[in-house]
């Protein structure tokens, strides 16, 4: 439930009670990143998506789809099949959020070089 | 320590044994994404940061300025005045990260109004 007052709020993640903290941690905890930016690649059924996002249970999966599909980040779709066929794509508006994460991680990615020279620094420093 | 394996090979958060996923936990991490999204605003002292950083505990700002710290995207000044006076900044490697991570933040925030709306017809639905 939405309360008029959280409505007229402007949202602020900076502040504890604003609904947008959950959304966002539901974007970028483990799974949630995980599961965005492979989704951004295409369509996934669940195994496939399971495979891809390497190490995370079924249990926490299901999970973070229900998250996503709930903020309108992510579309689940059961074909009308037997067995049944569920498939997982971005919505559009999480096609807006993933491609901001995509660019996180890449860039991210890229600079793992300077974070792991950085890391041995501090380690030899404080050892 | 890092491996000599872990440097030849191509950084993939996808992938479970990768250093980078790691970094990207630190990065987005429920505190670590609001203390890289504050120090994106400048340069503060502890106390500062833990009043922006609306609900972080001592300690769990201590950790996060210290896995950021090692990653080489915060920078820790003690200043020597007595009592010590200790700053906090982004290094020019967490300005670039941080503002990847504001860009998807900001982006969130001017989507909580289509997020709420997709909660409470998905909640409608489930109910």
């Amino acid at each position: 439930m939405t309360t008029q007052e959280e409505r007229d709020l402007p949202y602020d993640v900076f502040s504890r009670a604003c609904p947008s903290r959950g959304t966002l941690e539901h974007v970028t905890g483990r799974w949630g990143a995980l599961t965005l930016g492979a989704l951004y690649e295409g369509r996934f059924r669940f195994n496939e998506l399971r495979r891809r996002v390497d190490g995370v249970s079924e249990k926490m999966l299901s999970q973070t789809l229900h998250a996503l599909e709930r903020d309108g980040l992510v579309h689940r779709e059961a074909q009308p099949t037997n067995p049944p066929r569920v498939d997982y794509e971005l919505t559009p508006l999480g096609r807006e959020v993933a491609g901001r994460l995509i660019a996180l991680i890449e860039y991210l990615e890229g600079s793992m070089d300077q974070v792991l020279a950085a890391r041995e620094r501090y380690d030899g420093r404080v050892a």
